[in-house]
């Protein structure tokens, strides 16, 4: 097709260019007709420029007054002064004064008007994702995150990462309960697995003397999406030889920092905070605390201090060995005002009771130092005053206690702080809070599979210290083993989780007996990489971050759909292109597969 | 575990460290006792260097004694100068004096010996692939595809492409017969397909504004494979709005300069030559020209000269419209000595019936002048001068000559001239020449589905002067359509391929009436694109290139399995992790699906 080629983009004209011959090329975004004249706004990726047809310009006036919105143009034609400028974009002191006009392409009339405040709902905008995507404010998602790519490719080279493509097609393991299946066409009845990460792979890298290593990679998980996830997703891999934790941690503290920079002008600090998981669940409630608050209503532990109390539903809770905490609120926290009317206080007993516990105990200072509490009666002096002194109350200070198993306990104040927080304003959106969470448990104990599972993933190493508990045969022993694991948390979200793994074969052996597998099992689920651990395995470790919610954080978007190019929906569904869908039958044929009767 | 962590790599160290203490951290690459005095090398990607246990050292001296090939050390001592210094590698002047040894982990006896000239068949090589990688030409070759993912990630982004990840799961098309089909879970009875390239999706980016596309994907075919072809392959993939041909080719050209300037040192021209797909055809007989020998053994055409011959099996061919045409071979080509001696030629004979013809005629003039030919019998004076002046034949001079079908003839003799240059060396490996070849056929006749298929793909171009032959009924006037489809060629291998696409509905529904598609059946198959074209598609085109095959070529190497990190074999398994592999039926049964009986 012949057609004046665009000498320049709909974003760079200016007054500078005032007099130049110029071609746009771009799509057709408002049009108004002014006696006449037809002033039409031209759109492309880089921006919208105004152009201007007269209708002295008898041989294209028509065809510009007959131009539907989202019509692909070409205009050529000289930039002139525009007479009443636009401040709020880049091209808004001038427009062209068009003498050549072409129809690239027609469009229909679009479901929706691509506007930046789409009014149209996410389904009508996933099925027509090429429209929304026209939207700035959507172009831009996708193009904030090919910055991000960029510096980490950039970062990662520098410090002589190797990137390596590790395989999509890989082998399925009877422990990938959520693995994507793939059907082999030159082997029938045998299939591959989609990685649900390239853990294996990284590990066997290491293994062969790669030494540092890093993947911008699509990982898989065929499950039921929670409302912000995706059936395939992306992580920034990394796995490095001869390290420990604070390698890693170095490493990806420049990262960050690196991005922040580069992307919010933002200067994070070059180290990060550092808790481990169990002074985090402690005082936080949570294994991902948002440091945002982190000084605010932190976790106290009640159980001493009302030992002596008498009220049973305590002294029960006590007996059986668990614990009484709460949390305090201020007047004013953080400059917001917080005032816990009756009806708050009642709507976070409900809470209480949603997140399953019988009630919730709240105990007021009064502006003159009186207490009212729904608990007062229940408690003698001592444990009043235990109470007191615990929190340091002062007139106008509101506690909230929860009692029962410690875990419980120490999970709801952590719920319940941050949905008082949230409640109340108090996460600033313009604080940007990382921290590492290290020294995570080892084994969990799964009641329903009757077994201790790992908690990261079985190459995960212990800590030096806890190694001679591998051969307790205690619960509790067991359950107390921490291990070289960490996660890094950013604003409250887990933005990515490593480990240094176990390069030893004895503890390997070890962690698989805890976990409840023989040798030959553990060869049978694992045997390609127990058998490369063999031949000179090196001291590693490693993380992975997960790239569509770090994208998702820098937008300041809570859903990544909305950084995704062509995302799909809950249901693991692409509405654009319709699938998953049916086949035919041949092609299953071809397979050695069918589709189970019943 | 603790151990001394390295100061330094193994690559580094030189006089310049002399009197350092330093820790490496490394394998155990070879071993020497010299009389109590132990020699070690010890390697890590960065290198080797040379660590030398003394008698004396009693409490690491038994433990030296004890190590074996591909252990995992720590070594801690002084760096001194080297007596016998290794001059082929740059740690080769000093050597570590050892007060600290450590091992990080031991190794069975590998398979195979690490070393370059690896004994072990590629069988082994894969399934043991982390120890195969250990071997420095192995590692390098991770190392340089490293290098080329930045430099292409780099040149894109500096002109403005953006990095767009599109889905791996998409739609099966019932086109897609060699699309690997993935069952979903919470949709049993339908599938997703990964693709076999992100044409549509690119193209619909384009629909979008995005303007500038580019991704390193990988992309899938389930075939039967070819020697060096593999079931997931990594492309650069790239697609442009606005643009024509040359704005494609200029953008490319950037691309491969910067990589062969940086990863070879050698300068390309600036803008590579192009030539039509019929000339490359009419003078090389093949549309992937080999351009180090462009101007040797150029196809020529006889058919005129030889018209009057009255040799029947000339005559036939002349009177069905085939050709008669040939090659001519100098007694020195290129500096290389060419002699066609009576066994060499009967061997060309030979390959001239292997690929389908019934014979090769030869003509020879010798020193004195006088010509030597099978045929020379049959022709009359006019015929033999013909020849002659065709070919301008001078002593020494050697002429093949076919005859038949046309397209055959020129394919046979590409082949021959190909067979030529192996022969006798004429493929000079320092040389790099690119070129475009241009202007394909849109259609080709498919004898046994009895119709047109799109040569390309169907969103492929015409040409402007070709498109009112759409409406043709006439075969000869559909295959004479031309499109604006190009290919690179390097050193006679496809580099990749590309196209203007369609992006007018008119032309893109006769494009399916010439391959038999009713609009409906269009819809069927290409409906949610065909949809994206109808609002506002701007004129686009692009093109992908071959990443494997790329940097197998900047690696001189013929296998592309050498330039992956985990590579299937032929039969599209990898012996490493043994898959695909059969799967229990509970995971099929979640899946929906069952092997098919019998």
């Amino acid at each position: 097709m012949l057609y004046n080629k665009r000498t320049n983009t709909c974003g760079e004209l200016n007054t500078r260019n005032i007099g130049e011959t110029v071609v746009l090329n771009g799509w057709v975004a408002k049009k108004r007709d002014l006696g006449g004249i037809i002033f039409i706004d031209v759109r492309d990726r880089y921006g919208i420029t105004q152009i201007k047809v007269s209708p002295e310009k008898k041989n294209i006036s028509a065809l510009a007054a007959s131009l539907g919105n989202e019509f692909v143009i070409s205009a050529k034609g000289n930039v002139i002064q525009r007479e009443s400028p636009n401040k709020n974009i880049p091209t808004g002191e001038i427009e062209i004064d068009v003498d050549e006009l072409q129809v690239l392409n027609e469009s229909l009339t679009t479901p929706f008007v691509v506007e930046e405040e789409v009014k149209a709902n996410e389904d009508l905008r996933l099925q027509y994702r090429y429209l929304d995507l026209r939207r700035k404010k959507m172009m831009d998602g996708l193009l904030l995150r090919n910055r991000v790519y960029q510096l980490v490719h950039e970062y990662y080279a520098k410090l002589n990462f190797v990137e390596v493509e590790t395989p999509i097609l890989m082998k399925s393991t009877p422990e990938g309960a959520r693995d994507y299946l793939v059907p082999s066409r030159v082997h029938k009845g045998k299939f591959y697995a989609l990685p649900q990460s390239p853990q294996t792979y990284k590990q066997i890298l290491m293994v062969s003397g790669l030494d540092r290593y890093v993947q911008i990679c699509k990982c898989f998980r065929d499950e039921d999406l929670r409302a912000d996830r995706q059936p395939e997703f992306t992580q920034i891999d990394v796995e490095m030889s001869f390290v420990g934790q604070e390698d890693v941690f170095k490493i990806s503290e420049g990262l960050f920092a690196k991005i922040w920079k580069e992307i919010l002008n933002f200067e994070l600090p070059v180290r990060f905070p550092r808790i481990t998981y169990d002074e985090a669940m402690t005082k936080y409630g949570i294994d991902k605390p948002d440091m945002r608050i982190k000084d605010l209503m932190v976790i106290t532990d009640l159980t001493a201090a009302v030992k002596t109390c008498e009220f049973k539903v305590f002294n029960d809770v006590i007996n059986s060995g668990g614990m009484i905490a709460g949390i305090k609120t201020g007047k004013s926290v953080n400059g917001a005002k917080i005032e816990i009317t009756r009806k708050i206080s009642d709507s976070y007993t409900e809470f209480a009771k949603k997140i399953g516990f019988g009630g919730l105990a709240t105990l007021k200072m009064n502006d003159d130092g009186t207490l009212q509490s729904s608990i007062l009666k229940f408690l003698n002096e001592e444990s009043i005053n235990g109470i007191k002194n615990a929190f340091d109350i002062k007139p106008g200070d509101f506690v909230f206690i929860l009692s029962g198993e410690r875990n419980k306990v120490l999970a709801g104040l952590g719920q319940m702080r941050l949905k008082i927080a949230e409640d109340f304003k108090l996460l600033d959106d313009s604080k940007h809070e990382f921290i590492w969470i290290t020294d995570f448990p080892l084994f969990h104990y799964d009641e329903e599979e009757n077994r201790f599972v790992g908690e990261h993933h079985v190459f995960t190493s212990p800590k030096d210290e806890f190694i001679h508990l591998l051969d307790s045969k205690d619960r509790k022993e067991i359950e107390s083993i921490r291990a070289n694991c960490y996660d890094l948390v950013y604003n409250g979200t887990e933005l990515g989780s490593g480990s240094i793994r176990i390069h030893n074969s004895d503890t390997q052996k070890k962690v698989f007996n805890v976990i409840g597998l023989t040798d030959e099992e553990a060869i049978e689920k694992f045997g390609f990489i127990l058998e490369a651990f063999r031949y000179g395995a090196p001291p590693h470790g490693g993380v992975a971050f997960g790239f569509d919610r770090l994208v998702a954080m820098l937008y300041g978007t809570k859903s990544i759909r909305d950084i995704i190019a062509f995302p799909k929906t809950v249901s693991a569904a692409s509405l654009m292109d319709n699938c998953p869908s049916p086949v035919i039958n041949q092609q299953l044929d071809e397979l050695g597969i069918q589709l189970k009767k019943g």
